[in-house]
């Protein structure tokens, strides 16, 4: 539960400053939904106009808030729409419970902001199997309606925070035909974090007007560049939810293959991202994982992962340990093809295996030395073909056993 | 290092007292691979007309020995054979002087005990990637021969360990046509422990008379339904090795089909198996996880293994926290089929979650007592048709972390 574990050592020095997007504006509230003494709902209101775009989790066990998103996502409509988050409950595996409730805290809402029922999305987030109590948030909904604020975005992502340490926001500002567009994201997690999916709660707007299919096909082929290439312990969320929304209040249209736009949206889902991992329970090390010459993209992705989900190779990164054995082991261990004896390991700039072998000049002080650092980067690369892939991982420490030993908050 | 942890809560009282095997004899030395004050190389020879079957880890990066026992296994001839084993280095990852060293070893075993090299196996086991020291393991076969005995197995299993707390015995008797025919297996491993193969060193003897197929298949097809079903923290060996032996020398043949012959072997490679997991580094808890009511076998597995394997489920279990929502989160994220609103779950005989949501009838408190025992099973019906697998785990603890975030022994 938030608050109750120190803040993770590699958290930023402090929230960013959001840039306000106009026609996105924001409230949070103490519902006591299951926390005590700290916001745990947040409204979300969206402009006439905007568009609307969303990636889910993949899990069969999804929970209802994501299935109800996903049925709506596909929707139009220039009413507006709104946001609706809760954190203590991820309303997931609660059978009939849990459509009822969802549909509960998304009509209510609809009424209290004048807007049609499919235009209001929500997610929970928080202990799975839990009836969630709606009228605590129904409750509280037409407080919510009355402070919304364009200024409250950094509450917000307080608000969803469940064992994260720190609130996690981005932002970017494109020029676009001499214009400014303006780009904001806030997101959640920090456990049950792994690929595959859209990994956690991540909510983006932007004042530009993006046509919705538009919309869509970016936050899609941008995600599986981004948070699809994280993982803090292979665990997979039945709640994960990244909605973006694009209000077009700045008046300038993006249209496909913007360049300019797609930049800054992957600078800013890259950074929430980072953020996610650098907030994974327990992490003490950021980790770029980073593997070439592989017969394919796909060939280099799944060795990354491999080394990236292996708890050996997570441990001994805990333990500053340069132990490039249990890299050659997770190569092995991935199922894509590899050989053996083309493998070359780089801790950071230090070559440590020269194809197939322990490189003739490494010294393991300088692998090492490379180990102590809190950020690091390992490199493989495969002698076989041009496949690449790079992914970002934490280490494996006793606060993670700490944090999930007790978790049920 | 064997010696450095305590023993594991989950070991056995003892050692059991082990059959001979006529025609296998054991000798252990301390030739000082790398550890100093314990026995580190094992030599066993088998009398002459014994059959030689073995199962090997499928890692792409799998070591030197394992090459070469693959490169053997299949041969045939009635000189007897050999095996020879050290722990503390695994002589992977070690390019073409790997191979020189394996080698090295099995020719001068060879030579000591004229033995065709053919007939000679050997394993390593420790650290991967760094050159093994030969030398020190062939300035000792002359010692070792002379000491050869029938009674010294149990020598044999401790001079294998690496991070094991306990040496690893099984065994069975069998009556076929009136005579008794005898079982005896060794194993080690505790960490790095992942299905998909062998899983870890396994030295299995028999006394009956066996034909080489037969004994391929019979140990190929029991290894699918123990030791392939285990598992520590998903990691894979490149060392992975189980080799079995039958002397002969009881005069009983067995033949293809022999139920009794496989039921028994069938006890002592699942004996070993569950010794393995109870030794699995900071093993608290010893978990059996059954799948039923998938759409295939093959399905069931996947479920058990993502349950088994995931640190968010071993971390509840490690807090004795019956969290229930985890297993769903497992099962939705394992990429096999799955129906949320179908699936229950038991912590015991403690129904806690009954097709989709948590069960009428349950209380916390009876699901958290059966959290407190050492042996702990969870059960899981997904409703969907006849397909079953149960798998093996234990715990993820502050154990785990101690051991290999400062491990390179």
């Amino acid at each position: 539960m938030a608050g109750k574990y120190p803040v993770s050592p590699l958290a930023p020095a402090a929230f960013p400053a959001l840039p306000v997007i106009r026609g996105a504006s924001f409230a949070t509230v103490a519902a006591g939904v299951r926390y005590a003494g700290r916001t745990d709902v947040m409204l979300a209101r969206l402009a006439p106009g905007t568009t609307m775009a969303g990636v889910f989790t993949k899990s069969s066990t999804r929970s209802a808030p994501v299935l109800d998103c996903q049925a709506k996502i596909g929707g139009d409509g220039d009413a507006g729409a709104a946001i609706v988050v809760n954190s203590g409950n991820a309303n997931a595996f609660t059978g009939r419970n849990g459509i009822e409730a969802t549909r509960a805290v998304t009509s209510a809402a609809a009424a209290v902001l004048g807007l049609p029922e499919d235009r209001v999305f929500s997610s929970s987030t928080g202990v799975i199997g839990e009836k969630l109590p709606a009228e605590r948030i129904t409750a509280k909904l037409g407080d919510l309606a009355a402070v919304l604020d364009e200024g409250k975005i950094e509450e917000a992502a307080k608000a969803i925070m469940t064992t994260d340490t720190f609130p996690k926001g981005a932002s970017a500002e494109v020029m676009i035909d001499g214009q400014v567009v303006r780009i904001a994201g806030i997101a959640k997690g920090s456990g049950m974090i792994a690929p595959d999916m859209a990994t956690m709660l991540v909510y983006i707007f932007t004042d530009a007007a993006v046509e919705r299919p538009v919309l869509q096909d970016m936050v899609s082929t941008l995600s599986d560049l981004t948070f699809n290439c994280i993982t803090v312990d292979s665990d997979t969320s039945t709640s994960d939810t990244l909605l973006m929304a694009a209000t077009g209040a700045s008046g300038v249209r993006v249209t496909e293959g913007n360049t300019a736009f797609i930049e800054a949206l992957r600078g800013v889902m890259l950074d929430l991202a980072h953020q996610v991992v650098k907030d994974g329970e327990g992490a003490t090390k950021f980790v770029e994982i980073h593997v070439s010459g592989a017969p394919s993209d796909a060939d280099a992705r799944t060795h990354a992962m491999a080394i990236a989900n292996s708890p050996l190779v997570k441990t001994a990164i805990a333990g500053e340990d340069p132990n490039w054995g249990r890299i050659v082991m997770a190569i092995g261990k991935s199922g894509a093809p590899a050989d053996r004896d083309l493998i070359s390991i780089w801790f950071g700039d230090v070559l440590v295996a020269d194809k197939g072998w322990a490189s003739a000049d490494y010294k393991e002080a300088d692998g090492a030395a490379h180990m102590k650092g809190q950020e690091l980067s390992i490199k493989v690369d495969l002698g076989m073909g041009g496949g690449a892939a790079t992914v970002w991982t934490c280490d494996l420490t006793h606060g993670y056993i700490d944090i999930n030993a007790d978790y049920r908050s």
